[in-house]
């Protein structure tokens, strides 16, 4: 199944959240098999202030969104989260991050989607799977 | 075991992130079993806008830094989380959000710990577990 | 909610599945809150033949079918998992293991529960959350 | 880093435990990448005996043994499981189960590894990952 938004109806629909715009979320590439994101650096999203290293929850939002905007690609919507399984690999140190999200199995009630999160390097700082229910039934 | 920190104590480690004070997290109680923390509302967390609900990535965030304070009480710094696990039970409206965080084992290399994240009116909006590197060893 | 069936119920409907008979799941208790299971030891659960431990994914399995059986005592029949999470504690030794599930939130499309094993000791030695698919419909 | 197991290495450290005997586990392929490992049908397995379907905690329990396997081909043995997530496709009907086990990242305390389950048509049945605790420090 094919993406049905391009980048910029991805971005439309991503630009609903105000906790997106607040993220400063760019849809960077819609693919047929991948979505790809990307945010700007900014000193609020800091856990460690010495080592500079983003906050695990800020990580765990990305890979939520991520799945989830990877979905909305193919369903033209996003879906409510059931639950999210986060990875933590390395500290994510100052610089653009990446996010990339990808549909597992897109299925009628539930739909499992992977996500993750490289830091400016292109170096995997996370990564984690979410399962999100699908009330509408757009899937196989 | 019981709390190294107090309420006070507890607030200074948690305030020295940046993301911390951006959330506006306030240390409601610290217990020997648990601790509770707060934020108050504010609209860039919301990702619906017409339904006002908080971000299912801004509550795996309280999920991840209650758990990981629960742990900052009992040693007196917080941990490097492994991997989390976030479960959305309902969506989250305008209001003040609570969090508790509670320690389920103290192990000298892998520390394991709950939270529960609720709404204004008490009900349980998510609930997650995260395991934590304690590379320094203060557990048993 | 209370309990739908009762020990004797929720045995006949355990050993339906002849997993559970193999491994000699046995109904200990079936209360409004949780339910509680044992399982006799045998030689084909171990992983490390030194240390006679108890092979993880036996545990995930115990964790798994206590969930389940949670719910089925309240809803009169086991549900399809979604996922499962499965926190590993300490070694489980040659003898009895018991296991308790409990819902946490009984939904009508996911409903989700948790569960706990402890060794014949009392110690907890692995626990775990698990949703399920509610199609019926039988939940709040 | 590549594999420090053939096929015949690996079976000889897979076969060391009991409940791997009893599932009957073969190794398919040592690869780079990936390990292939293999079990037969065998009644003991159902959960639902009309639909004969495969109990869920027997897919965990391979989903956790084939990324340890994974791991043991590169480090010549396996390693003790911290935690475990597991998402459930569709049901595993009779017939040969294929598993996939996949080092995602190998770190000096803690490897990350994930697994996938397959029917004998191929289809993914069950999809999973695990970290696990590396105390040797065999990693990078």
């Amino acid at each position: 199944m094919g993406a049905m938004l391009d980048a910029a109806g991805l971005q439309r629909v991503l630009d609903e959240a105000p906790f997106h715009r607040w993220l400063g979320v760019r849809v960077e590439r819609v693919g047929d098999d991948a979505i790809e994101l990307s945010v700007p650096w900014r000193e609020e999203i800091v856990a460690n202030p010495r080592a500079r290293s983003v906050h695990g929850g800020v990580l765990a939002a990305l890979l939520d969104l991520a799945a989830d905007q990877a979905i909305a690609a193919k369903l033209g919507h996003a879906l409510p989260t059931i639950d999210l399984r986060a990875d933590f690999h390395r500290p994510a140190l100052p610089g653009r991050l990446k996010a990339r999200g990808e549909v597992i199995k897109l299925g009628r009630t539930v739909v499992t989607a992977d996500a993750r999160v490289f830091d400016e390097a292109g170096a995997l700082v996370a990564s984690g799977r979410a399962v999100y229910l699908n009330q509408q039934g757009g899937g196989t």
